[in-house]
């Protein structure tokens, strides 16, 4: 299975009049927890750039359980949920330093063309980099 | 049915290097639309406040259709969903400047007192405000 | 003089825990009036990029006098301070709906070329807009 | 001298469509510096929060130099410039891999009660913290 585990340390300004992490810093979040995964594969963003392949996010849904507050040490488990034809779909799990689970959430990218903006299939660089 | 339409212009700031609105800022625009359907019935942040009422979002879902860029006009079409117990669901469309369906989302928020964070079931003055 | 006023409601997720308006936010809330006062003038995004030109900030100073809260509706006055050769400066000065003076700003921006990233002149393009 | 590194890697939906990283978000980076900064020397959030003060900025000042990108590790070397009476003044440089000057900066922030945002003199828990 393709996991990783990335730590964020959450900022002052991502934390709202209640106290809480803002809930849309949940997604920004997920989005460098899914590409410290893809980094770890060697799927840079210089290897996509280069390869003309962009990954513009087509589904989010996101469950949030705990709160957050500031500077807390946060941990996203990102696994690799599936990849096929134009998408590649990515489960995470936040939890807090006291195992506490923050929230959960699920998003989808699809492979696009950088110039173009045409919906590409698996691309052959992110089959090979990820062993598929 | 409860509905209303915000208008929000696109910030420079918002859009990503593909010159896309970056993802994560339609979880505030959704926000912000809520925000103003219920400032229309009456429910603003000061009359929560005073009645000790807090919204933490629980649960929000967003499917991506067409990116918007920056400094367009978007049309945020916001529904009531659901009201029932501790919770309130809202259904959003976001459309640009020629109709075209920019994303579709649907939030859940929670009813917490505001002092002690607990759930509450749903309080009189949002049944009263929204005709319920 | 060139000045335009802008009015900017605030977000929820732009207030910090201390129920204060983010201060990084600010920034946005500047570039947002700047926008406004130069599409005023007929050059809007479209114009500029049609034109390659960019016009990235190279400084922006600001005084925090008193703090924005949650929804309140903030008026930007903005003027146009200077433009000499490469650069463009202007002065904001952001109020409540009280008249109290939330904050006072001065940024000034580069002409770049979009294509190469060089540094231009003021274009003719932006004097014949501004009469200058 | 007082002074402390921090290092941040820029994320995505920090980036505008220049390619840039969207200039309003150094002030964020900038706190970020100054809280880790603080926290080297114990003062940490909730050390500030038991002893009712918080530290709103009233001053901030930015020169960007050249501009970052994506994916950039950057380093923000951080140096406490000033205490006095209110105030508490930092001065900031951010660099990037090759070494390069991103910006400069400098911002002021104010000793203040959490409780009735009174304004207070330098306190002893903080003067204790960095030997002064």
């Amino acid at each position: 299975m393709i996991t990783h585990n990335t730590q964020i340390r959450t900022r002052y300004g991502e934390v709202d009049q209640m106290g809480y992490v803002y809930h849309a810093n949940y997604v920004s979040y997920c989005h460098e927890a899914r590409t410290e995964l893809l980094r770890k594969y060697g799927i840079n963003d210089y290897v996509l750039e280069s390869n003309n392949i962009m990954l513009p996010v087509i589904k989010f849904n996101i469950d949030y359980k705990t709160p957050a507050h500031y500077d807390e040490l946060l941990t996203i488990e990102t696994t690799l949920k599936e990849i096929k034809g134009p998408k590649m779909s990515f489960g995470f799990k936040i939890t807090n330093e006291e195992g506490k689970t923050i929230c959960e959430a699920f998003s989808t990218v699809a492979f696009v063309t950088a110039d173009s903006r045409q919906i590409l299939r698996t691309p052959e660089i992110v089959k090979r980099a990820l062993n598929l």
